[in-house]
């Protein structure tokens, strides 16, 4: 077997048609037929007992790793997951879905709406991180798996992580939530809001309706663009770009002067070819809306819990602070649930996440290696 | 005399049609005829050596100080220009204009182009600070004030401080750069790049050409919100803020749920009335273009120049953040200037410069006297 990775895969599609009743949303609304799209990777064991599940953040989707066929760029953790990887394939079964209100395979608001026979534009019913959860948590059932070995994720991936613990506390043995928070700040709101606005302002979105004419590109465009800076550091974007300027023969007088410009919306065009500008808008309403101790504090809900935990922060990641890595940290040690904390000393920013693979392939690794020699005690 | 403000001011105009020599832009461009809108308060002495130049930030204008007849909303740094304030108008004359390209009285993209009898829209020349600055200071000419007591400004306006510092050292005792930077970082040209391609994202924008028909409000207000996220901090929007949501009685799925959405939505559909579009781009831009060690590196402009700075910093301005102030304090030292620097222990963000009155108004009024005392000998 090879060690450079984990070759061919495909996305496979799981629905949930006849059971409806699982598609009761946390809103009460009901949700029928819901399909997840998936990935999965490595070798489910007979005893069920070596599955993890990977959480995507906003942008992300179920193609993790590997390549699809006749495609050159690989899922989107592909270096941590795969034989001898962070997430080793040759020990664990991986699983990555495409999170409900998607775009990328999942049930969302370009879906058709079977009453109506049209995409659901914003008909779609609002979505929460626990929806989000619920479907994984049925998916991980139709595997017959009981309790996974880890969930685990970053930014809204870590939201999802943080939303398991709530949840399903007995169906996992272990969670890394990786550079996110238990709840979005004013600030974070805030981002996400001027991202919609830039999509609503847009006239081709047209009130969400725009699926037999032009979608709102340029607006979503913008809203990625937004979404960049705040993913990456100030002292990355220094090392990347500098003042650098582009070699623009006949300038435009608002061209792209500078390469910053020109990456910014180069990341821009390329985004709207792949993502739902309505999906922006739904899952970005949902993180906002998240809050972990919606209910009552969260470290009550893990009271008595057997779960092992390992937060991972980035020192330079202004989207989500370190603190608010430490505050879950916190909560979790109140709890008396076994937890480990690295922030980790990377200027990549939010992205570091994606990024720091060495360094969070070290953690992981060996937490997860614990985590199994516990497999028998638990 | 009333201690509590300078009252009613009106703006003035003043116009170099018949100049058209000094309006040689830096990029070897003509500009005729040129308008600067402009208001003073106070007295300009005999010796015409108690002359404060104030520069405004992005969205300022010329109406730093007291009320316009008829208006409740005073100018924009009203609680620091007056009598007993830090620029004290019973001291000191001050002097507050538009910049060039701007939207409030001064000659800019939305002024009427002669050759056309049509207002300039992008047929107008890109304009850099040195422009704006080269057009304060034939303002000043023509006060018959040879010697400007001091030049101050936060934001944008340091940025033309830092100008003044390059251009004309010899028309200046002293300088209070705040809140800037020599040059803006990558990250802070991303901001800008952002809002401008919101604005050239609405389709009334029109390559510029939407004198005749409707602006492009919406996307100029995007470009605004994401501006105010960036003048406030993550403290200062969670104390303002927190997560507290909106009485929304029969909420529209992505209506603003919490409390800083609706604040953004406010302050972008406010700033559309009293700010034109394209000035947005061509300001923005001159900001991205500014380096003051341009022409040569900034510490050998200073080179035996007669001069004293104050540099003020804000710790939560993450938007200029203190680093770049000192550069600023670093450069001025190197070239044997005498130099303070004082960074304030603000939780306001970039915002802080129009907020941190009392601890401005201290180290400004000493400052001033100090400068003052030595006017004999300079």
């Amino acid at each position: 077997m090879t060690k450079t990775g984990i070759g061919i895969v495909e996305t496979k599609y799981f629905t949930f048609a006849n059971q409806p009743d699982e598609f009761i949303l946390e809103s009460k609304e009901k949700l029928s037929p819901v399909t997840i799209a998936y990935e999965t990777y490595g070798t489910l064991n007979k005893e069920k007992n070596n599955a993890v599940l990977i959480l995507h953040a906003l942008s992300g989707d179920a193609h993790a790793a590997g390549f699809h066929k006749g495609e050159d760029k690989p899922g989107w953790w592909d270096n941590m997951i795969g034989p001898g990887r962070a997430f080793d394939t040759e020990k664990y079964f991986v699983i990555c879905s495409n999170v409900l209100s998607g775009c990328r395979g999942s049930t969302g608001p370009a879906s058709v709406n079977p009453k109506t026979n049209k995409p659901y534009a914003l008909d779609f019913p609002i979505i929460s991180i626990g929806d989000m959860v619920s479907a994984q948590k049925a998916l991980v059932d139709s595997f017959g798996i009981d309790k996974l070995l880890t969930v685990v994720g970053g930014s809204m991936g870590g939201m999802q992580v943080l939303s398991w613990l709530v949840k399903y506390p007995q169906s996992i043995r272990s969670a890394i939530p990786i550079a996110t928070a238990l709840r979005h700040s004013p600030q974070q709101i805030a981002f996400d809001e001027v991202g919609r606005q830039a999509v609503m302002a847009d006239p081709n979105w047209n009130s969400g309706n725009y699926y037999q004419g032009n979608p709102p590109d340029k607006g979503l465009a913008v809203a990625r663009m937004i979404g960049h800076i705040t993913y990456m550091s100030d002292v990355s974007m220094a090392e990347k770009f500098g003042r650098q300027k582009k070699d623009n023969k006949q300038p435009f007088k608002f061209t792209a002067d500078f390469e910053v410009e020109g990456y910014l919306r180069y990341r821009g065009d390329n985004f709207v070819k792949r993502f739902d500008a309505n999906s922006y808008l739904y899952i970005t309403k949902a993180m906002d809306n998240f809050d972990a101790s919606e209910k009552k504090p969260f470290h009550e809900s893990l009271l008595g819990k057997s779960v092992k935990v390992l937060v991972i922060a980035f020192k330079s990641d202004w989207l989500y602070p370190a603190y608010q890595s430490k505050e879950i940290v916190k909560a979790c040690k109140y709890a008396g649930i076994e937890t480990s904390y690295c922030e980790i000393d990377s200027t990549y920013g939010h992205d570091a996440f994606l990024l720091e693979i060495q360094e969070e392939t070290h953690l992981i690794s060996h937490f997860l290696k614990s985590v199994s020699q516990k497999r028998g005690k638990t």
